[in-house]
């Protein structure tokens, strides 16, 4: 279970790293979109391995089929299935994994919770699973800017200590993608780049915070108690592979300030309510306010280094294990585009509850 | 939609701050289960406003009845319907409410959503509406103490930049109850208190993060890949009035750390594993590993303040507002019964659903 | 589980024979309708019990009360809580039941499920639990006849053998209403009324088919492949207590016709489309096609009669009951309004999902 | 939306007739359950067209693909993902159904609704897409069998009015399978046949009625009130396309008898509680209550005939169309295995629902 995600635009993702491909089922998709793989492509290549010498180097085309769901190069309005076949399939290279549980991996609780793993590539546990995410999630971002005119982005705000001031209002996707980290500040991406290129020298990984970003959202979306559009937006972010945490707006830093000082006071011109300050990262009382999304994600370093460590094996004995063959220094060059689409998916899909109620 | 929380221990809540009152349904909740008000009871009062000086005066006694889904002091199997009566509705008090939107307050939202809003007391959007919640997790706690041998519990670990050092490994409920604050800490506790009630004679507000806590858990609880145990416990907690964010063992913190210094090794003793560290916070691709689950919640400083501020009016003119009447300086002590309730719906469902499919 | 019904337009209901009361939460209405007890009140007394001679005569007077999500007169858009008083409990009456299984009622199946049972009146099995339907269905009814013109109803088509021959595009409400078994011709109604008043000298029961009806459905509801129309409609009349079946349009009768005979033709005039025939029953491949939707309810005959009939005790002996106290012949008359309320659910459901996805 | 059944055992089907295949996904499998492909395949067999003289010719191996959540032969726990690929694309053959609507299809349906549609093969309302629930029934139906006691089966009981008298008790697989039309009456069976082939020889079509079965359901499987254990499987039933209608143990016959006679009694023997009757069909208040579920499911003759019909164009012209190509005189013989398949989904669904609340 729990392989669903949405209400109304529904994704359902499946596929372990080592079978025979990973792939997910859209459902509710509007009709009559435009749609073909071509759509769906650039996301796929901006979460690959292997596309940059700071990333895990496994060896992936990565490339989408459409299965159904689309007609004539339009939508149905029906299901529409996309895969992706596994390429590099190197299951020799993981023997020591099916005796011994990786720290800080999740191959023990799969064991414990199922009594069996899948335990080459780690199975359903692999970043691969995210690739049916993110091909959802360009369906979804192509929605909302098509029929919404809203526009989502992410980058990486932070690696380890080094961080970047960043204006959430006004970052460009170019300057994103100007550098191989995508943090938009090109000077404090050359420091993060050094930084993980060093980790990598020393086997070693390290984490940091993506910030999420939506602008253009208009007021209205969200639908509290339960399903506030921050609640959607922190599972949606927790249920990234190594993400930690999820604050928006101000918040962790927010609670330094008074009340006084940390209310966002309403101003109005031409007809229009704005906010003078934006403490409340968009979204308040669970309901999208038309100021600009931002929220922050942190990521923890990549569990696998390439050093002997403490573990268990499967008999529960005490035993070592270290890290070999691929080596992903840093997760969050390719955790921007997964932040994208989870968030693209989060707000098509209250878009739609909001004209299913309100429309 | 939206007020309907859980897949298989799933409550529905309902109730505006100036109605009838505030109630839950409690849908597929174990048969056989002792249940009386007395059970419910204790976690209300720990919520109610009024209980001490350092949190909002309104006059209410808060008495839940349960209207249906016991027989004899016992869960029946079928829905429990809880409600409290609303009896402190001072309408009057908030006649200026009706007319402009208090900054920082979802009044603006709900307009922009609905088109109406109940605007005494905040209507839906009153912190009223946790008692569902609150009274629905002391079920689940009890179900989870009882059936399971989970203990939940939380405390304020920080309130603005006073911050308290508790071991989530043997933090003991008595301890959190035995200030008005609820910091297990004593000391930390009474800086905290002062800090409050210099904050309420400002006519100010403050906030701060509670830590929540679930100690028992067995290994195997969770559904990735998208309702990853960590994912429905964010989604809970900022599904919680005036947070604004979640972070779960290392969390934004575990991000100066490497890999190598982050991992938590395992180790086995007795044919059971344990980590030595858990930076994990007890959870490890989306299924808990038998470590304590701790994470924490920022709540923002209340947004009604005693000063005049700056805000637009319903017709979209500038205007400035003052709160009055009531002044809540600190919503954190209220928090934590909100934050324990919250735990313990998503431990109890996702209990209910591994013992579905794997049990 | 399995109290709450629908998915955007989602009721739960709540509530035992003899407890607190009963009720229904509705969330996912649309705001700014206006609502009242006055609109709800009308339905609950045509499905209320001592409304006429044939019925069973519990004194109850049924009255409803709105707890929440309206707000001076209109609908909020938050959930809408109603509940209905228990008055007339006289659990001292049953008391045979609490150890023994009437047959063919689901006294046996609730113990047997939950090891428990609230056997005073039936507990959650009585036809009382209807009540929430049924005020939920006023304002479903209330919404498709405010804000999509469709028109919603139901009558008593046949009782045992006494069949009357009824036109599902013409048959008028106040007709249905006309006698109170609720049969549409008036000269059937009558045989049907001196069978049931027959049945309740004898102290047996008798069951019969009720028909539903929805005119003014527009083209395009429903969602294949397993939402289809019909499907949501069968699971909901499956639903209702006594049921026993459903058939669409032809439905069981259609199975005679070959496909050539069967078929709905199409014709065109001034734009608009139509069928010159409708053993479709208004649903093609799970979607309205604008003609009228017309099905069938068959009931079986209430199981409480007053003879002595074989049955076993909860030690699992072998005994007799007979049927004391409260005597109903005919579940027919108020099982129409309860049809109609659940068609009223379905449409409106179907109205919002179709408005999220093509709207 | 709609593509998903099932709350904890959780399928979602997609795929239209001539794109790249038709798939399924199944959520919330039991880990540990040996299966493979030779699992699915022969269900799939008994599904497919051109198995006999009496179906429809399409000439598809449907070989089914299993391409995740297996591993070395065992079942997971995570999304086991099953595909069919089309082979038999004559999307030429189908020209004039690009601009009419077919009489009884749901080409104008779906063109109303989505306001496009996969018109080669009938896209998605092709019964292609019954492959994917049928592969999904499969697993279904191990898991019944093997870890619960349950054997679930179906049989064509009427074709027309050919009607076998046959015990739901005591018929056996064989009996079903050991003719083309799947009538476990071998006499009528013929009888059957020989009216199929003359229709099929005339270019018209016919209906009839599949019954389903159940059997060693324990008592207690079932969600009162509104997923009742037959409102769940009326509604999968009326998923099935051409199926009409519905009905459970005495269904639209009950009505003639009175409540006298048609009450089940309640015998003990040995502990053990039984019914002397079947009249509720092994479930009653929504629950099973151990005795034998059967049903009946009524499906339509089918809608392509090859004589001319009126219908009107996509211009909302009045025009005629004349089925070509394939011919499927009736589909009852291969709704057998469709039947199966739903019914099994919903007992599978229901079993795990039971575990998780009262397990």
């Amino acid at each position: 279970m729990g392989n669903t995600f949405g209400h109304l635009f529904r994704i359902t993702t499946w596929g372990e790293s080592h079978g025979g491909g990973v792939g997910v089922v859209v459902d509710g998709c509007p009709p009559r979109l435009k749609l073909t793989e071509a759509d769906i492509q650039p996301d796929l290549d901006r979460r690959r391995p292997g596309q940059s010498k700071i990333v895990t180097p496994r060896k992936e085309s990565d490339t989408v089929q459409i299965l159904s769901g689309t007609f004539e190069g339009q939508t149905l309005g029906t299901p529409i299935s996309m895969w992706v076949k596994n390429e590099d399939q190197r299951s020799e290279a993981y023997n020591e994994m099916a005796v011994k549980f990786r720290p800080s991996h999740a191959d023990y609780t799969y064991q414990a919770k199922f009594g069996i793993r899948a335990w080459p590539g780690g199975g359903r546990t692999s970043a691969r699973e995210t690739i049916g995410r993110v091909a959802a999630g360009a369906i979804a971002k192509k929605i909302l800017r098509e029929r919404f005119g809203v526009e989502v982005l992410a980058y990486v705000n932070q690696v380890q200590t080094i961080c970047a001031d960043i204006d959430p209002n006004n970052v460009k996707f170019a300057e994103v993608e100007a550098n191989i980290v995508r943090c938009p500040d090109q000077t404090v991406a050359k420091k993060m780049i050094r930084l993980i290129e060093k980790m990598r020298g020393a086997g070693n990984t390290v984490g940091g915070i993506v910030t999420g970003v939506a602008r253009g959202v208009p007021a209205g979306w969200g639908e509290p108690v339960f399903d506030r559009l921050e609640a959607d937006l922190a599972k949606a972010m927790l249920s990234l592979p190594a993400s930690k945490g999820f604050d928006i707006g101000s918040g962790f830093g927010g609670i330094t300030m008074t009340g006084l000082e940390h209310n966002d006071a309403f101003r109005a011109k031409g007809g229009k309510v704005f906010t003078t300050t934006n403490r409340s990262g968009g979204i308040q009382g669970g309901i999208s306010n038309g100021q600009t999304i931002y929220f922050r994600v942190p990521f923890k370093p990549v569990a696998t280094v390439m050093h002997e460590q403490d573990t268990v094996n499967v008999d529960f004995k005490n035993t070592t294990l270290k890290g070999r063959g691929r080596h992903d220094p840093c997760v969050l060059p390719r955790a921007v585009p997964m932040v994208e689409a989870m968030t693209a998916l989060v707000l098509v899909d209250h878009a739609l509850r909001h004209q299913a109620q309100c429309g």
